[in-house]
């Protein structure tokens, strides 16, 4: 699927309609790509400033760390559609059809992977912004806080967006532990974000 | 400018380099933008359902205001923009240029116009999923809760971008009026965002 080449226009359009997708999950990555993209943002106007050679060499790398989880993002977009599809089919499987439970289930566990994915990348976005915002040109470091504001709130999306789906799994052993790992990652990461806004937000 | 047109890809590598535009603003508003459409997505998934007679008519007048703030969130990508490109002209100004004050003022107050807006709008949208997570379709309420938490990023972003440009104002009961707005929406609108969210996901 191509809904990452969708203009901006176009997704919210394609968001606010009908259409199965994109959906939550979709909403979600783009939202994450948006606070990951911030990231670079405050790398590429901190590198090459003499008042902050002593960090270029680091943030230099970060920044390649924050484009590469920028791209995996907006490619989760597309695998998040891609996801869901079987799933919308499955619902229309007659519920006395014997195999239904079978293909249900693993459509939920399909469609469960990629907001976990999206959270996964999102808590390594965060790790970043924290260094972006100690460390980054003051000129922009609010921007490194903006990253961590988008990024909170893409984070509890994807959290609900895996909870959507570990609902309705008949497999609890599985369902129970990924909400396990949901909850474990909420925990850390949304103080976290907290914290790095409130750092440069309490400065303005 | 046209930075709204630019593809889900495209603006978030444009975000994440040199560009001055789009910068913080611009994500504000492309993340509220999305918050917003899932709201309009909870309406079209709930309008038509027997199950829902009782609130079609409520729900379809809320979908045309959600759809309205979209639209006016999506403008916002390309006011923010228009707005910060002479504040970056004007950083360029000598500075002891007897008239830099002057513009530099007008600028600034040019620039903290458009994220005031988003904020006005988000909260607006925030009211609105109050009422989706409320009486949208069941299967489709994690997308207003998703939207809530999307928009309280936006929200804070949004803040975030005022104060960048009110910190800077010489006109500090200006600043300080438009700052205490802010303020005001922010104590509001935050724990009303994240009720929202945890009203549904508390049920998953």
């Amino acid at each position: 699927m191509d809904i990452s080449k969708l203009s901006c226009v176009e997704f919210t359009e394609k968001l606010g309609s009908r259409a199965p997708v994109p959906g939550g999950g979709g909403a979600a990555a783009l939202t994450a790509a948006v606070g990951t993209a911030l990231g670079v943002m405050v790398c590429d106007l901190t590198v090459g400033k003499k008042k902050y050679a002593a960090v270029e060499e680091e943030l230099k790398t970060l920044r390649e760390q924050a484009e590469d989880l920028r791209r995996q993002l907006i490619s989760c977009i597309d695998e998040d559609a891609e996801a869901f599809e079987p799933l919308s089919k499955a619902y229309g499987i007659p519920k006395d059809d014997p195999g239904r439970d079978e293909i249900m289930e693993a459509c939920l566990k399909g469609a469960a992977a990629t907001p976990y994915k999206i959270m996964e990348l999102t808590c390594q976005v965060i790790d970043l912004h924290r260094v972006f915002a100690e460390k980054g040109s003051v000129l922009v470091i609010s921007d490194a806080a903006t990253g961590a504001a988008i990024c909170r709130g893409a984070l509890r999306s994807a959290a609900l967006n895996v909870k959507a789906n570990t609902m309705y799994m008949k497999d609890r052993s599985y369902a129970e532990d990924l909400n396990a790992r949901v909850e474990a990652m909420l925990r850390k990461y949304l103080p976290a974000a907290d914290e790095i806004f409130d750092s440069v937000y309490s400065k303005m």
